[in-house]
């Protein structure tokens, strides 16, 4: 497949998303361009090893815009006129992306424009932040329009492959469909079930558990930026928060007239939904269990806490740590499959653990 | 402070919170008696170590009912009546049940009632599952009314104390409209988000990242158990689910209506929330930076990792595994104190492992 992508790639936007796509290109061998209205990033960029900057008689096979939001659509069309580049972006949202585009450049040339997303991200920000690994096995929407080249979508998903993350192909429309419930309306339930915590008295959160940090735990992003790809999604947003008030509607009268069943129908629904989330590896949720772990707050002891469970050679399937509430202990949570659940609990007590489940 | 709770402590339910508070009672030296409708129970318990049977003659000076939510009540006014004991039970909803047992015994013998609830639970139930530990560093909610004896809430007190868990005083109403606001509310909206994910095609759910798992993750939890304890707490639920209702349609006409700062507004109070929750030790919350690291899944690697992490002197405050969509590596997000970020990912970046932050 490596003569799809041979290159230049051209990055346009320096940040950590393009500069992250930069380093992974440049681990594959290809010839990478750095442009970017900030001088400075795109000097950082070069000397990251993430490419050189462009120049007049490049002709790059590829342009991966990565530029803010609000500057895509135009920074896409620009790179559409300039050559005979196959386009993508990174961007959140799509669809009114691609009609933004095709009104800009017509459809012929936005034959060459495949729209495409990563699902991937950090706190920090710039070309410092950067890795090629940022990706890795992650998943990465490719969203062709119903007149993107099959050459052109073909070229992008070989990028996808170089970056080590996972195509997931959609079109625009369900794209934005997928991100509103996924992604862009948890983050709005998860701000207002925290917006209920901001005015609340100082005794009421020394009730808060795990469940209500991990609720809102989302909700501490950047306003800014999700207010950003929030507004840029309102239509597939609006449609499905205007479904969660329906259901919050019959909640809210279930529990005024008592009604077990209908408050049930509601619960169980919640539950089937955790269960359609995928699984580790894309496969369906295996059953798990729980080991509970008692541990005082001191460097070292996760380290010590994992040993244990690697001799007993169990594998980890995820971790929690329930922080207490006045005292120098902490719990632990370990999460393995069901059936090495009970090993690892007597493993670990044997190893002198306080354990509970 | 041992002279105020000198025993016998009845356990009424020796269920998982009965027989765990009964192992803990045994711990600190105190007689413990064990009553359940199930003998089988009250056998298991007894092997494990959690007390006696009760026997006619016995005088209990504390009796702590652990039954389930629907028999609370009854059970409750059973025990002050059958003698002089002070009463309290571990129920997750407060205020309705001490105005049922001031019906069924009268305000004078109500004044030995203080009602409780520990903040622990597990996924598992019954005897076996019991441990002293269970309450270790949790808040547990002690709820006396406004009769409660002084010296009955002393007890009761003193028993959370030799738990090992934190008292935390509310009144009644407080305590119900804290669980509202941190557990009944935010499990209920999980339930609703996840609900939109149950019908969602499977191509969709493909771009499910971790911010939509730790939103709906409670929304798994057991539909019996939690329709009957959101229902003995409808009042306080209803107030609060009308109030997320009215910042649910105010998100709704702000992104309609593309109203920027009436979003901006909504996701910035999102924040404040977060920030209201309490932190660490009970803590203000302290800025912590994340350093991800891509790691194979086999068993150890969580050991190695660390492990290494040890060797540089980090405390590691938070873990989260974000599992891949169809490879067998993992991205491991370790959460430090801002102040050592930089150095962890450095120390790891020098031992071999792939970071980025």
């Amino acid at each position: 497949m490596s003569e799809l992508l041979v290159g230049p790639v051209e990055i346009v936007g320096t940040g950590l998303l393009g500069t992250s796509v930069a380093l992974a290109c440049r681990r594959a061998g290809l010839e990478v361009l750095l442009t970017d209205v900030s001088p400075e990033h795109v000097r950082t960029a070069t000397a990251l090893g993430a490419g050189r900057p462009r120049e007049a008689g490049d002709r790059p096979q590829l342009v991966v815009v990565a530029v803010p939001p609000d500057h895509l659509g135009a920074t896409i069309a620009t790179a559409l006129r300039g050559g005979d580049a196959v386009v993508t972006d990174v961007g959140s949202v799509k669809s009114g992306l691609h009609a933004q585009v095709e009104r800009a450049v017509g459809p012929q040339m936005a034959t060459r424009y495949v729209g495409s997303h990563p699902m991937a991200g950090s706190e920090r920000s710039g070309p410092l932040a950067a890795t090629a690994d940022l990706f890795e096995g992650r998943p990465w929407a490719v969203t062709p329009h119903p007149t993107s080249s099959p050459e052109a979508v073909a070229v992008v998903e070989r990028l996808v492959e170089l970056c080590n993350a996972v195509a997931v192909r959609l079109s625009p429309e369900d794209h934005d469909r997928a991100v509103a419930r996924t992604s862009h309306v948890p983050h709005l339930l998860a701000a207002l079930v925290a917006g209920r915590l901001a005015d609340a008295p100082e005794d009421y959160l020394k009730l808060s558990g795990q469940g209500v940090r991990d609720v809102t735990r989302v909700a501490a992003g950047s306003p800014d930026l999700y207010g950003q790809i929030v507004a840029a999604n309102a239509e597939a947003v609006v449609d499905l928060l205007t479904e969660v008030r329906v259901g919050l509607d019959s909640m809210i009268r279930a529990l005024s007239d008592a009604d077990r069943d209908g408050l049930r129908e509601l619960l169980d629904r919640g539950v089937d939904g955790t269960r359609a989330i995928p699984g580790k590896h894309g496969g369906p949720l295996r059953p798990t269990a729980s080991v509970f772990v008692s541990v005082p707050d001191e460097p070292g002891v996760l380290a010590r806490l994992f040993a244990a469970a690697g001799e007993a050679e169990v594998n980890i399937e995820d971790v929690r740590i329930d922080h207490d509430l006045g005292r120098a202990v902490g719990l632990v949570e370990l999460i393995v499959d069901d059936a090495q659940g009970d090993h690892l609990e007597s493993s670990l007590e044997s190893r002198g653990w306080v354990t509970h489940r």
